[in-house]
């Protein structure tokens, strides 16, 4: 089965600047040739003048269920006091809230042009099946929380991996953070990951108050005291970083642990802008995040790229503090290096998997183009998504979803959502 | 000839937290009732069940055809540089080019749910022409730049009177800023304005640069040098204000006039954050823009919104500096307000003109809504928008544009450009 995707304007992010017209051959879920495929035949043959074509964006950490909490008791004042409204609610939630909550976040993943994300809960087994059905690539973090008895007891009951599927879907663990989590807990975690093969991350340095109690509590900063579980030498990435220190960075950098950056999230709840221009310039790995959907609102990878941009020139007063490639390098290639990804996805590459999203600039909001980096960055709007491939199955079809029925999906949503909140 | 709008949230921006169900009836370009109007006749009746009725948003300051110029050289280092960028193609633009660049940003505004703008540029006997056309409402400002003797040259030779009609347009005066025009010409306006009654404008306090210059060239902050012209004791507004010192913000306040905060042009052109929550405490009444489509690079008030609730909140460090039903207000009512035009506009009321958008939360993004505010402010998209109606006649109809050829727009902007290019 191929793909033929012809008179593309590209944009392989794959080195600062580059774009230029051409096609791309899809086959067996593969990007099989990108540029000149005017010799080639396909089963579908597709003329895309005038589209620009970008590799599917990777929001690297997000809690995809919590789509089931957007809007709710979001004005908290600061991240302790959210947590406590959202934990109950979260204790309440089942199978079927967990599939529905992820449909949810997974028809809006889609329609903002993101092909893979991070996700960090609970009863992912179903997320898993929301997944393949609609055919979003899904990095799952089985999470764990407490101490090391109840993280070997979530450890030994894992039902996530017979969902699992050799293309869509990898199993990761994740540790929530170092505020809910002990130490033991850390350790048992690395030595089971480094058992398994597995992939790690956590939260890391979201608040000052994170750093500051660690600090007293410890005498050492949040990424030193991880790194004594040996955590930091697994495969891993870390969400948030806002107040990590010039030597935690540069500790996380030798590790080749990266940083996954969540600038909505960080303002909404007050914790912080993070320096992630001077991070990079520190030799660390930036990724780009929406976090989960109550503390957004959205998932939407292009709200995110907008605010990351905005926040590293004002924060900087530096308008070269991160230049729009960067950001886009951010949203991508970099969030592929982060989940240790970047040999599949992130890029449009020949041999890496066919995610891809084409976007529609020939509307009122990206005319003229001009800079291209510049409209993708700052011009760009959710209505500007035409198409999305995963694997090359197309997802959206100018703009319209053809893997998840979006009406019944809210539906379902809202049946949910009230017997949780009812359970009050 | 009347409309009804049957069954929508109706959220009316008159009270802190207020929505309700109900209907509303337009008739004359007004509105007529709004609550239960079951027993109301109409020519047009619309079930508008699952809809949220909101005021039309007021971009209380942009420069319209400024979206010719979008994305283009935008990756200069400060104000000053960019201008010195933009000034040399601004003096080629001809009468053509501000029609095709005032459209393109009337569809941009009607598409985003925008249904009132303050324009401050040339040629703007064009941009009325769009408006009328488009059936946007326009407070036009003739700019005025340089010494008295320019401006008194400028000021004769108006063309855009002519253009006016008593419903849709009225015409301002902006003076430039303190930077770019002489004291006199301050003056002069003022004294013009004060004659004509005519409601003026400025660019004040915008850069770090613009207080400190003025400080030691005058030993006055910038509010204070523009107090000694009389312009601040005209009906009046200033856009940016973002180094504006508390005596500044108390001056402003005590002489009723608004300031209009531009947070991504602020960020984008490293200008820095406008504490607008700390000025709103002072009496300050702020208003929102998003300034031209140069430094932005859009003219969405819904990418404005959510990025005025994320600055506020992580620049205070404070979630309750602003809160989401503040940040419409400044969208809604405060423009209104800071345009002296609260009488007809602002907030959905019997009486005022009939500029009401429709919105439709029935799309992923905005499952489930929980909080109505928090939904506007931070889970809201230009998708979202289903209708816009200004004095009554529908401008876009689910989605899409009823008095704008978009795609001819488009055509014709491209054309445009490349011939201003050229001139190069």
């Amino acid at each position: 089965m191929k793909t033929l995707l012809k008179n593309l304007t590209i944009i392989p992010v794959t080195e600062e600047g580059l774009h230029f017209t051409g096609d791309i051959l899809i086959e067996d879920r593969l990007i099989r040739r990108i540029g000149d495929c005017s010799n080639e035949k396909a089963d579908t043959v597709r003329d895309c003048t005038g589209l620009i074509a970008i590799p599917g964006l990777v929001n690297a950490h997000t809690h995809l269920s919590m789509t089931l909490m957007r809007n709710y008791k979001d004005t908290c004042s600061n991240l302790q006091e959210w947590l406590g409204e959202i934990f109950p609610i979260e204790d309440r939630l089942g199978d079927e809230e967990i599939y529905w909550g992820s449909m949810l976040g997974l028809a809006e993943l889609i329609k903002s042009g993101t092909t893979s994300f991070a996700d960090m809960y609970f009863h992912q087994w179903m997320t898993a099946r929301a997944c393949k059905e609609a055919g979003v690539r899904g990095f799952l973090s089985l999470t764990l929380f407490g101490d090391e008895e109840e993280t070997r007891k979530r450890l030994s009951s894992i039902r996530l991996d017979d969902e699992l599927d050799g293309d869509l879907l990898r199993r990761d663990l994740a540790v929530h953070a170092i505020y809910t989590c002990s130490e033991d807990s850390y350790r048992y975690t690395a030595d089971w990951a480094r058992e398994h093969g597995a992939i790690v991350n956590t939260h890391l340095s979201e608040t000052k108050k994170e750093m500051t109690d660690c600090l007293e509590q410890s005498g050492m900063l949040p990424a030193f005291w991880l790194d004594k579980t040996g955590f930091l030498d697994l495969p891993c990435y870390v969400a948030h970083g806002v107040w990590l220190q010039d030597e935690e960075v540069k500790l996380l950098a030798s590790k080749g642990v990266s940083v996954v950056h969540n600038p909505s999230s960080n303002c909404k709840l007050a914790s912080g802008i993070a320096p992630v221009g001077h991070f990079r310039k520190l030799g660390l790995n930036v990724a780009l995040g929406t976090d989960g959907a109550s503390s957004n609102n959205n998932l939407s990878m292009i709200k995110e790229m907008r605010l990351a941009a905005m926040l590293s020139t004002v924060s900087t007063m530096d308008v070269g503090s991160l230049r729009p490639y960067q950001i886009l390098e951010m949203a991508t290639v970099n969030g592929a290096k982060a989940l240790h990804a970047e040999l599949q996805i992130g890029t449009l590459e020949e041999g890496k998997k066919a995610d891809i999203v084409l976007i529609n600039p020939a509307q009122a909001n990206m005319t003229p183009l001009n800079d291209i980096f510049s409209a993708l960055v700052f011009s760009l709007s959710e209505n500007n998504i035409d198409s999305v491939y995963v694997s090359g199955r197309q997802l959206l079809d100018k703009g319209r979803l053809t893997t998840i029925d979006e009406a019944e999906v809210c539906r379902n949503v809202a049946r949910c959502w009230e017997k949780i909140r009812k359970g009050e």
